[in-house]
């Protein structure tokens, strides 16, 4: 079990959404920002052609990282701050799995990060759907 | 002058926003990541109080940061993932900075963060408006 | 097989560390990370007693992100930056998991965050010997 | 005056090190993030050849982040995190900063950044000297 789950499952509060939920969410907000920051697009040779694919890693990797600890800190809820954030979030992972998507062909490690953006895209999605 | 503004000013591509609206946010983002980031409710003695206005901070700088790496990024420019971004660092400097206010008071260390938030937000909004 | 592992096999250059032991390090900042961010400690009754856990799994929070991004970017390697940021992240799941272990009877999350520092210190351990 | 200055002068703890002294390398380290996180090279037509320059800002933007939060942080020091924390800092500091210079001439935003760079390792340095 993912230590997203076993910290919700003992979470000393009361939440409103369905931890299961919770918990894919912020696992796939950390695999995400994980695979972005990682950054192999710039041990490319052809990086002239990867500069749009960096860049969107980049601000795919910041918007997860600070999606993954609002959502993981329960205590205070404000829907004015969370639901904007996870529709930055999805749009930010369509973009930037977009454009991996494009590569993932050529290059193997732009094909896992495109899946990690896919999984992240999904699961915030969710979330805004179960926050409605 | 300010590193955003000089970064700005020989950045090497165009870019359609203001440079001195642009880095007026992006250093009211900075400061305001760095107010909320050092956490100082955690040493008052009255903490039971401060749970949420703790968390509210967390939050804040989490999403200031995020804001700052994607507004200063200008090589893609995306505002599928930038306005909802800003629309979330608003609501997020409000709410902190709605709370730290309440402590103004009692808590010279709340007063200058609250004086943050608000610059923040302001700053956001700004740039949300010349976005239009 | 996580997505460091994948990312870490798909890399398009060579590098000088071992991609199980690298893999195994980047999984376990990353959830160490992510157990220290969500601060369940804020939501506890005796939150007064809580303050240094909170404080310390902020650093904690921090420090493994930083040591995430550095090591996971393989481009440029550099022993100056990657040796001290090591040691200083064994000191802090050290400092974290101590702390977090004092409470791991009374507070069942304190014991999640406890295994994911003790697991992060270790690797991070055995990354810097490898590097030796 | 600065934010931190103020929030250090507001600070409801004694703390050991000098206020101005650790004002100033919090407004440094927020510069050095602010300037690395930009990332101006990725605009560059010469990118292949900025490849190295992006990746130590990259981690410069990542460690000064780190560092910034915990040294902004005073109510629980641990000298065996700040140390190497410091150090690290100061070693990816002086890593981007010998790189950025070197395109100095050519690329006005790199200039900028060796400056705060520069500024940053030496605020880090006299921190290390006065925490001996």
């Amino acid at each position: 079990m993912s230590y997203a789950k076993q910290l919700l499952d003992t979470y000393p509060r009361d939440f409103n959404l369905d931890a299961d939920l919770l918990a894919g969410a912020i696992d796939a907000l950390s695999d995400c920002a994980q695979a972005c920051i990682a950054d192999a697009d710039l041990s490319e040779q052809n990086i002239a052609e990867m500069v749009k694919c960096i860049r969107l890693c980049l601000d795919c990797a910041d918007v997860c990282a600070a999606t993954l600890g609002v959502v993981s800190r329960q205590t205070e809820y404000d829907a004015n701050v969370t639901r904007p954030l996870l529709e930055a979030c999805v749009a930010t992972c369509k973009g930037c799995g977009d454009e991996c998507e494009r590569h993932a062909q050529m290059h193997e490690h732009c094909r896992v990060c495109a899946e990690a953006c896919r999984r992240c895209e999904q699961a915030c999605n969710e979330l805004l759907a179960a926050m409605e």
